[in-house]
Formats: structure tokens, C-alpha cells, sequence
């Protein structure tokens, strides 16, 4: 290459997801690419070393430099961390850039950050977009799940780079247009919930074989390495085989001697704050981002552990029988998890006015992210067949899949429960399949209360309706025979 | 009363609640009171009806009359809807009044609200108070529970009208000051978080009882009587009794044709969202809000019951036997939920640098408000025996009661499960008691995947430390043999 503007592609941001994301396209050897950071040293390290065999990737020195190595309308990718130095950077390419030219933020920045930064620069008439990248480090290298959202003029400019590089599934790129403004990042952000629900399920599975059965760590590796050939079939089950399978220097498991305390990022919990400010009953990823925080009080746990008793579990069945039906708990949970996600995705595009195309949703992380799962192609069918579809327990496949396991998956409920050994998320996709499955919750109680006490006013069920308590008017009721018949209207206690 | 400044308490907002806040400190003949509101004919109405019989309630007409006729400091309580409106009479006020008067916000607004004009009034030399009040309108009239907080200069001189018109328990004043800045409306916020999930057990026992066992709401309401003879003798128990015994004119009860979709303000969800945000595990709060949350797609399970099947309750067993367990359920998840309440207040204390009393917070809500109940007073003594009290699980008392329970407790989790009746907050409540009282929990292998596909690095259990994986350090490891062996840092997927 030299210095004239001949880049189709430039990065920003050189740590590892830059780097590999970079090289991943280089390997496209129709691509030319151009690499920038902030710390000039890295990248004539990067250019020395990984980049040193790549005749298509050029390092520039400065972002002046940068900019005028792209071929207009220029394509730049941010790899850089969320939050301010996405905006720092913005701020720095401005002077360089021109209209039409195409900003891509590909790292995990919260998606009303998305909104605003692709408004402010379609003003400026430069198209924004922000892009969910699933996969981890191997993902970026060898073909990520890419969520694109934003100004969908730069689609028809970036599709062709973005669907090279990406996973791809059955033939297909695990990459299409998600939908509007901070659309992209927002289906990352539930995918990442959904990522903390399945690891929570499998954290669950986990505890139960090990404290229930008494299985051993291998004993545990073979049971998810079978799994692996069936219905969750994924790569977080096939990863759980290999860190079971793992062993430190004196030959015992090493994952029992890793410190039970997790870590998070913080985008489980963004999905689950959503949940709750959409008011969509999201159970299991709340349920899973509480149990990280429960874990990570290691210390009053251990105190806790020495003044709480609990029973000893007693565990005299058919194993295999018993491991089946703990298969099914899982499988239907994890069901429960994605029919929740999808709402919640459903209810946000109806909420933010986005155009989401659920299909392709499905398909974008049956490949290369971290939740990728022979599952996903069940959904995606079940989207192609019909995209209009309320919610994925409606669909044939996933309704019959349901009633299969349920057996099982109440017997490890109610098992857990005896046992103590905690299902939280077990627990909270059975009740929620309980809840959404009954026509009369026992909520008219709670509207009752609410009138009791707050005169908050409560409607009446159709068929109730009278003259007294008509149909769609809010009704209230001197419960008491004193006072309170004036509804609360400003005040709200 | 005369248009001199003899005023020693003004109120802005004649609202129900403010009506009754009003003649409540009235009934106190040692205070001289001026109400104001922003549609003045509202002032003579109330002048000419509700406070017609008081010698020393006296009506303003304008911001600058109501001020003047209020006693240095003066002591100035708004009513009114929590968000812009407070602000707005703020500023109406700030021409008028001097330094050292005090304003108070009753309403419900936000903590970090409060927080705010805390901070910004101080600047001022206006002391301003953000006070929650419980109770409802009964409340507000006869003795609500308040609990003040924001600057605390403003306590000595609002402490005797505060503590003279509050409920009373056992003599004591419900009202004592809990803090700084937005700490007051905080604890309110926890409280009604609280009182989301008693009542959400409340509708799970309803519930087993009528679909599990087929009680009549009568027979029903006999259960809840009895009931509120024991432990869980509360106001929400009491006025469950009577919901339950209210029929409508064909002499059938009221309650079973009321719609099951539950409406929310939104106090619950703020306290989940926060409890999110300080990752701390209120699972019971947050399965209460998301239990409204599905309870409110009515249309949604209609379809769904159409569509997805479960068990049919079955009980052949000693129905006395069971209701008892029943009661130990909801006594026992009560526990946790107040535990989990406990936790949460603890750690904003430590998080926003707030001086809490806990045994007054348990007082305050002893009496007055919505959650008052005899367990609050088992509360107010654990918290004198020790302020320390790392968690509620800690005293003798609370110890010994979930002991007891669990038994009764895990049966009906597990009934829940089998008979496809949903238990969302008495099974969380559960596992998060079965996770508290665990050392070693499954998230072991949780930071062991995030270590395999993120390279997110892992701690080691202390007793399992060694040279090459030593305690408090961050260890990572190649768990496939090949790439990966850099941590992540800067991007994190």
C-alpha cells in the first residue's frame, strides 16, 4: 500500500479485539486495511509483529493520516472502550472526516449512548453506527457474531466487509442490519443477558450433580460431553466439558479450587434494568445477575454457612433416569431464558420504534458468540415460519419441546427445594411458565389491596362486569364502610 | 388566627393527603398551621369545609401571604407530585423565604432527587428535608409513619410537630431522623419495595390455597384470620381477611371478579433497579415487581392458557398440617425478604457515605405505614440488641424462626413445582436462603468459563493457593492449549 487513499477499512484501537478483528478482515485479501491507536508505539509493534506478513494492512501515525488513507466514504471501526473514549474519539475524527464518511463503534457501549451518537452525527451528515461483536477473542480472529445498528445509509457500504468476516452458520453470516439508532448494541446487551442465564442454568446443573448426586468432576465432563449431542448442543455446554475435564499440576480439577466469587461487566445487569423499566418479567437474567452478587459475598456466606442449617441431600433413585430429567430442567429453562429475551427484544423495538428483523436475530448468534447453540437454529425456524410470532412457546417445535420436559423439570424444582440446594433459575423459568400459562393470576387480590389502602382503583374481568363495575373503568370500592371513598388522583402513597 | 407571622407549620398542596397532613398537625392545638395551594379556590374550600372547626388553621392566597405568616424558622412542607412540581415550587419559594427556613418534601420523589436539592438548597442556606410518608390517607390523617431525612440542622426545630403527629408504637414515635441527604425517601423507597413482595407472598398463599387446596374465599379469609393472631399478625394480613370476606350485591366476593392485572407507581421497581446497580441480591423484591409485570400481559396469558398445558393440582393430604406449612412459607420468606431489605439499606449507607440508625428504620415502620406488622417490632429489637447486625439470619430470634419454618417452608416450593401453581418470591426466597448458607458455591465454573472464552482471569480459593495460582491475584488460563493467553483488558465482550 502506499499513501494514497486506497484503505477500504480502517481500525481504531489495537488490544487484542482490534487486533484480531483487523487481521480477520486483512485475511480478506480484497480488503485493504488501516491501523490507528492513541499510543502511536502499538502500532509499529503491531505492524512489526502480527501485521508483518500482511501486504493489504498499513499502520498510520496520526488520525490526519488515518483518515486520508481510507477511500471515501471512509469506513472506521472504534475498538476502544465504552463510554467516553468512544465520544473522545468521535471528537478527534470530526476535523478529518466528511459527509458520508461512516463511524462504526464496535465496542460494548450502552445502547442510549447508540442513540445519541448516531442522531448527533447524522446532523453532521456523518453516518453512525453501532455494532454488537460476540465472540471473544477467537471470535474477532476467526468470525465473530456481529449485531450492527444505527444509520442504515452505511448498511449497503459495510455489509460486504461485515458478512466476510463474520461467523457463519450453515452457509450464512452470522451478521445482518439489526434495526435503528442503538438497535445493535441493545440485542448485543440481551445477548449478554441471556449469556449470564445460561451460565447461571449451567451453574445450577453443576451443583446439583456434584452436591445431589455426589458426582465427580469427570463423572460431571461426561454427562455435559453427552449432552453436547443433543438438544444443548452449544459451545458454552462443550466448554463446561472441557473445564471439568481440566486438570492443575497434581492432577485434581482445577475448577474446584477456582474462588466461587463471579465477576461482571455489568451488561446482564443493564438487561435486566431495562426489563424492569419496559416492565417485562425478564425473571431468569435478573435471577442470574442476583446469584453472581450473592456469590461474590464470599466472606458473609462463609459466616452465614456456620449459624444456617439446611438438610443433607438423600439421593436413592435411577441416576440416569434422574440426570434425563435434570437435562430437561435445563433444556426448558433455557427455553424460558430465550422466550423472555425475545419479548423483552420485541416489547424494546415496539417501545424505541425500532424495525427489527427477529429472523435474523435468531441467526445472528447461532454463530460465532458465546451463546451459539444448535438451539438458535430452532429459533431462527421458528422466526422464519413466522415472524409475527408472540412469543417462541407459541411456536410448534418449542410448545411441544415444553410439555416433554416439564415432568423432569419440576421434579428438579421440587427436588432442589427438598434438597437445599438452590435453582434460582431453575425456579424462576418454572414459575414463569406457571404464571404465563394461567388465565387468572392471583394479581385481583393485590388490585384489591391496593384499593384497600390506597384507593388505587382496580378494573373488573369482563365477565364480571356490571352496571356497578363496568368493563375498562378504573373502580373503587369503601372496603371499610369509613373514609376513603376519594381515589388517590395526585398524591401517591 | 391574625396575619402576623405566628405560623408554626405551612403546608403547600390540599390534595387528599396534604388535607389530611394538615388537620393532622391541627388536632395538635399547640400548633398554629397555614395551608397554600396553587389553585387558590382550593384553599377556601378546605378553609370553608374541612378545617372550618379549627381556630388554628389558616388559609393563604398567595406564595408571598403564606410565607409571611409562617414564624422564623419557618417550617414549610410541600405535598405535592414527586418530580418537576417539587422543583417548581422550589423556585416559586426561594424569593421569599430566608436562611435558615426549612422546606421539606413529603411526596415520593427519587432519592438522588433529594440528594440534589439537599446539596443545592444548602448553598442557599436553606435546610431542606425529603421525608417519606406511609400510611395512605388514613395514615396522613391519623398518624402516618415518616422518616425524614436530608440536612440535619432542620431535625431539632421539625422534631416535635414530626414525632407529635406520627403513629405510635408501644409509645414510640414511628418517626425518627434517618439521614443524610436523599436517605429518608431512600428507606421509604426500600419500604415500599418491602411491601411489594408481602404482598406478592400474600397472592402466592392465596393462590395454593385456592387452586392447590380449592378453598372458598371465605374459608380463606378465616386462614388470614387466624393467621393474624400469630406471627405474621400485619396490617396487609388484616386487610387480606377483609378483601376477603367483601361481597358484591349477589353475595359473592368481590375479589374473584376483580381484573388479575397489577398496576405499579413505580417505588418497586426503583428499589430493584437500585439493588441492581449496588449488586446486591434483593430477589424478592425483584420477582415482585416482574410477578405485576406478567400479571399486567392479561391479554397475553389468556392466549397462553389456551395453548400451554401443566399438572392439575392434586392434595390428599392433612389440610390443617399444610396450611400450617403455608404459614411457615410465607413467615419464612418474609424473613428473607427483610433480610434482603436490611442488606440493601446497609450497603447505600456504606455506598453513598449516609449515617443510618437501623433500629429506628424497623421502629418507623412498626406502625402507620402499609408493612406495619408485629415482625417489625421482632426487627426493631434484633437491631437494638446489636446495630452491627451483619444480616437479620444473624439473630437469635430470626435464626431460630427460619430453623423452624423450613421444613413446612420447602414442602410448599416444591408442591408449587409439582402442581404447576407459581411460587415465584417463595422460591427465590428460598434458593436465596439455600445460596447465603452455602460456602462453596457453583460459580467456580462460572468464572471458569468467563476465564475460557474471555479471558476474564479467575481467583483462587484460598486454601487451595500454590506458587502458580497464588490468593488475590488475577490467574488466567489457557484452557484449549492454544491462543488466548492474553487477559482481557481494555475491550471487554
Amino acid at each position: 500500500m502506499t499513501d494514497k487513499a486506497i484503505g477500504d477499512f480502517g481500525l481504531i484501537g489495537l488490544a487484542v479485539m482490534g487486533q484480531n478483528l483487523l487481521l480477520n478482515v486483512a485475511d480478506h485479501k480484497e480488503f485493504n486495511v488501516v491501523a490507528f491507536n492513541r499510543t502511536v508505539a502499538k502500532v509499529d509493534r503491531f505492524m512489526d509483529n502480527e501485521a508483518k506478513d500482511y501486504k493489504n494492512i498499513e499502520g498510520a501515525h496520526s488520525m490526519e493520516e488515518f483518515v486520508l488513507k481510507l477511500k471515501k466514504p471512509r469506513r472506521i471501526m472504534l475498538l476502544v472502550m465504552a463510554g467516553k473514549p468512544v465520544d473522545d474519539f468521535i471528537t478527534a475524527l470530526l476535523p478529518f472526516v466528511e459527509k458520508g464518511d461512516i463511524i462504526i463503534d464496535g465496542g460494548n457501549s450502552h445502547f442510549p449512548d447508540t442513540n445519541r451518537r448516531t442522531r448527533s452525527l447524522a446532523e453532521k451528515g456523518i453516518r453512525f453506527v453501532g455494532t454488537g461483536v460476540s465472540g471473544g477473542e477467537e471470535g474477532a480472529r476467526y468470525g465473530p457474531s456481529l449485531m450492527p445498528g444505527g444509520n442504515e445509509e452505511a448498511w449497503p457500504y459495510i455489509k460486504d466487509i461485515f458478512q466476510s468476516i463474520s461467523a457463519k452458520s450453515d452457509g450464512e453470516p452470522c451478521c445482518d442490519w439489526v434495526g435503528d439508532q442503538g438497535a445493535g448494541h441493545y440485542v448485543k446487551m440481551v445477548h449478554n443477558g441471556i449469556e449470564y442465564g445460561d451460565m447461571q442454568l449451567i451453574c445450577e446443573a453443576y451443583d446439583i450433580m456434584k452436591r445431589g448426586l455426589g458426582l465427580s468432576a469427570k463423572e460431571m465432563a461426561d454427562v455435559f460431553a453427552e449432552w453436547n449431542k443433543g438438544v444443548l448442543d452449544s459451545f458454552l455446554i462443550e466448554i463446561t466439558r472441557d473445564v471439568l475435564r481440566f486438570d492443575d499440576d497434581d492432577g485434581t480439577p482445577l475448577v474446584e479450587k477456582i474462588l466461587d466469587s463471579a465477576g461482571q461487566k455489568g451488561t446482564g445487569k443493564w438487561t435486566a434494568i431495562n426489563a424492569l423499566d419496559l416492565g417485562m418479567p425478564v425473571t431468569l437474567i435478573g435471577e442470574a445477575v442476583f446469584a453472581r452478587c450473592l456469590s461474590s459475598l464470599k466472606q458473609e456466606r462463609g459466616r452465614a454457612a456456620g449459624v444456617l442449617a439446611g438438610p443433607t441431600p438423600k439421593f436413592d433413585g435411577d441416576k440416569k433416569k434422574f440426570l434425563a430429567d435434570l437435562e430437561q430442567a435445563l433444556y426448558a429453562s433455557k427455553i424460558i431464558s430465550y422466550a423472555q429475551g425475545f419479548m423483552l427484544i420485541q416489547n424494546a423495538a415496539k417501545e424505541y420504534k425500532w424495525k427489527l428483523n427477529k429472523p435474523s436475530i435468531a441467526l445472528m448468534w447461532r454463530g460465532g458468540c458465546i451463546i451459539r447453540s444448535v438451539f438458535l437454529k430452532d429459533i431462527t425456524s421458528a422466526y422464519r415460519k413466522n415472524p409475527d410470532l408472540e412469543n417462541l412457546l407459541f411456536d410448534d417445535f418449542f410448545n411441544k419441546a415444553i410439555h416433554k420436559a416439564q415432568d423432569g423439570w419440576r421434579d428438579i424444582v421440587s427436588k432442589g427445594a427438598l434438597w437445599g440446594i438452590p435453582t434460582p433459575a431453575f425456579s424462576t423459568a418454572l414459575s414463569w411458565y406457571d404464571g404465563y400459562r394461567t388465565k387468572d393470576l392471583p394479581a385481583n387480590l393485590l388490585q384489591a389491596q391496593r384499593d384497600y389502602f390506597g384507593a388505587h382503583t382496580f378494573r373488573i374481568k369482563p365477565d364480571h362486569a356490571s352496571e356497578k363495575y363496568p368493563e375498562g373503568k378504573d373502580n373503587h370500592v369503601n372496603w371499610t364502610g369509613r373514609g376513603g371513598d376519594v381515589s388517590a388522583s395526585t398524591y401517591q402513597a
